[in-house]
């Protein structure tokens, strides 16, 4: 059955922003070191660094009927998340979708399968993260859903769970841990600065995390 | 047999710069979604958007010799299209089969191999189209054939069919159709200015196609 | 057993400068056609060209400890050389261990897993080739060793050796054949400067090279 | 925090027993053409056909310490199911946890990972699903968790779910839909012994499905 | 435009017969090393070899309509030859299409796509060459093609060219070098025979092909 | 420069043998798990399982010419191995070769690159593990190297070294230390088959490895 869930659950936009401003790569540490999409799932362009709420979307491959259905729920500061539901590297997506999308404050696109228009979307700023990148387009045939939980590159998807991308990759925040992996988060921000200060000066991660004793015990050799 | 061709077809110049300016996606989308090659199939650097009469050349693995006898064969607004006949990831092209290249007018090189010099090519604004990029060179040994039929990533290329590429990838036009997919090109491009002003002004896709009853009819349920 | 070589030889600065210059497809050339890594390891930015002696790294799959026991033993013109002991995508390596290394001097890091926090590696210019870009950390448990001979993407690698990395890939000069590697590049640097003048003037390969008669001698017909 | 689930629901063993008799691809069109794992998932060896509730396990990468807990809570009737926390290919299971497996009666393995001694594991016909065939091993150092839900090449698995595996590959159907699959794989199953006598005795697709009319209607033209 | 042509040429049943015999490998380099289909294509049970007419089908991704108006085409010593428009694994071929191929004199089934029910074709020995096996089967809603010429894995194949195909993969010889290929293939294969009993009797190729002049021209060393 | 280092070191064929009988699995661990091959070496048939000395090539991409050289070099006892200078997937050796190297008592072939006439092999009994199988033919045109050191799917191979092969895959044992590791694998082997009987006889591994006590300790949670 098709079906459109029309009211998901978000978290608030601070803490979507602050989780943006922490990046990939320290949200999936902070959270237990899950959550990662797989590393097939790559930028368009590089430096974009973007959070945001999943509007999700399981979609038939090569059809992309969904994704219209799907821009109609976004609000500000959400994210369309689409998987197919086989494997598929059609382009589902093009600039004339951006621009509907960023009508509605839509923040990026992540997205199992292909994607097109590529110098345009890149000229609009609408980051997008993919499988591929395909001039071959899709069709509108088929029916998909909106908002219910999918499978995505090795993790489970909900709508309403925060999403966090950046030139690392993609990782995806339960939206009950939100607040939690935040905090986590900002601390580990904050700890890394004073080690960024004394590793630039030249103290070694050897000292600066003593390691030498334990490197040791396991029986490190110096010759 | 090894042969050169050394009279090929061309379309008109003012042709092959509308397909330039369309795009691979509108003018894949154009003449009835046929024509992409595999979209293994990447460009070098971001931002190139080109088309041209295809060159062809068929190239034993490791081997470019033919690159220099079809350099020769080429004609401002050329694009070198080379298959080899057995697959293979080496570096055939860099800058100075490039240079020579370029001083006969020619607009860019597509290659289901591999290709050198990245940093190079990039700084002289020539735009490459490849399967991999790898500095592990090749010899000249081997005959292979310029302006033949090639099969390339999927597809049957002609001398002079005009190919067309950008950051979508790569798309070929049959020479007896390019006239006929230029105009529906620019069809198409003049329609999507409309639609693009609507969206931007947020109209949603779902009315300006008028979907809402075939999704409706086909079973999509809101909840 | 788990071992630190402390002292290592290295080439010098002239050689390993001079070898940068030359860049990655000259240096292949110019060595015989070998010492090139596989194609999968590639740039995460364009337009950086380093050489560097290889302080080796032997690490278990999924763990990083070997980094900081590394960056100890490096010396200004270094770069980190990275093979993990079986197949691993995960991200070895960030922004504070590229702060450390740069804090000795280091070059840059050639890796044959995964790598993260792109966009600040980016922004310091500090030059990574991987096999992989993973937010997916690792952990602090297990010994491997430095400065030992290493396979690494089809080539062995021992500390010392010397290591180009441009937008082409990587290739791995030996320590004993780096100066006469490097007089050759320099020699074929110059030639095709020349080649470069009278190519880009519209002088054909195929008369520059003298290719006519051997085409013709092996057969080849122009029709 | 890692997990053992003691208490699993199952399907009856009849159910079960009728879904392996139905097969992979007659289940996957039962059930609403869901539920299949990625295609990489192979048999080690040729004709195995079988059905299983799901024991799941989800260990870290190189590590297979909870296989040794997991068989623990297997009853006749089980099929391991594991699934690593980040890609990994090394070999997690051979012929002495095989045996320890078939001593609590487990039917097989389906394993999102590498196995090894495929020789033994042949011989003794406990049939093994994997992406990888590998002698590398594994460490016993890190838990994991056994019966939690799962990520698996591209489906979510829950204990007590049934997993039917044959030459085709793998398919999941949801405990709660196990009954109701079977009834549908079994009508299916009737209907197509009287189509294959049909078309065994020359009988058409066309003419046996009544396609002509659909194909005229939508335009094919036979020349 | 969907079109089947419904008249066809065909090589004579005893080149057929004879290229079967030969083989992939023999057949490949008796019409002077072209013709190999890429070698992904691999069959789904070892042993068989065979070689056919082909009857051609375009047909969309995830679509097997084709199929079924493909096989009204068939006559004794045919093969189906499928290529889809797009990228595709998925399951097009079973049990039951098979049935309905052999009741028509279908000699086998080369897919650039999935096939399933591998178990059920395995016991009827009716072989099949494919990219993917794939339990998830297809729809059978646009149209396609018969018979007209397709681009397969490298290949141009038109409707009655030969296909061979055996444990090595698929080659195709065109229609009009059949009777040509065939009687350098039974050259090849009667001068195979002679140098076979020499070899078992320990002659060794360098001396059995006189090599050993030209490997001491071109400069080896015995040391 | 190109060579035939014509006297090569062997272990004692009674180690060889005792090698064969523990299998890659085995060997692998007993050599402190290092040695494996990547897992993309597969076999052409299931159930060969042999050990010998390696007798090694380097060769260029798609040129075979080095086996006639190798064979001349084999003793009762070898494996030929090869790897090719580049990427290369065809098929260098057939059922001639087999023929020839057999009759040297040659006991398979070891290659990372393709092979062909699989048909002929497996009657022949003939093992070959590769990395592809291809009918696409090579040439014999550019001198390699015989018996020198080579870099192998991850791992360096001298000449004598011992290569173990079975269904699990390649392992390769260097020569200094066969005798400690055939050791090292026959305790192991009679361990493990008194483990198999208690594992058989239902005990579990939690309790025959006395497991329980430090999953305890790690924080494992029965729920």
């Amino acid at each position: 059955m098709s079906v459109v869930v029309q009211t998901i659950p978000r978290a608030r936009p601070e803490v979507i922003d602050g989780l943006a401003r922490a990046g990939v790569a320290t949200v999936h540490e902070s959270q237990g070191r899950k959550g990662c999409l797989q590393s097939y799932m790559r930028p368009i362009y590089a430096g974009a660094q973007v959070a945001g709420s999943a509007v999700t979307i399981s979609a038939p491959p090569g059809d992309n009927w969904m994704l219209h259905v799907a821009i109609e729920q976004l609000q500000a500061g959400d994210l369309l998340v689409l998987s197919p539901t086989s494997p598929c590297d059609n382009g589902y997506f093009g600039d004339l979708l951006a621009t509907s999308a960023m009508a509605r404050g839509c923040r990026g696109l992540i997205i199992d399968a292909g994607v097109r228009d590529i110098r345009d979307l890149t000229a609009m700023r609408f980051p997008v993260w993919s499988k591929a990148i395909s001039a071959q387009g899709t069709v509108k045939e088929t029916l998909g859903s909106v908002n219910i939980p999918i499978v995505f590159a090795g993790q489970v998807i909900e709508a309403g769970d925060i999403i966090v991308a950046d030139d690392d990759g993609v990782v995806v925040v339960k939206l009950a841990e939100a607040e939690a992996v935040l905090a986590a988060a900002n601390r580990r921000l904050a700890a890394e600065e004073a080690k960024r200060a004394k590793l630039a000066a030249g103290v070694l991660g050897l000292d600066l995390y003593d390691m030498r004793p334990a490197l040791k015990a396991k029986g490190l050799t110096y010759v």
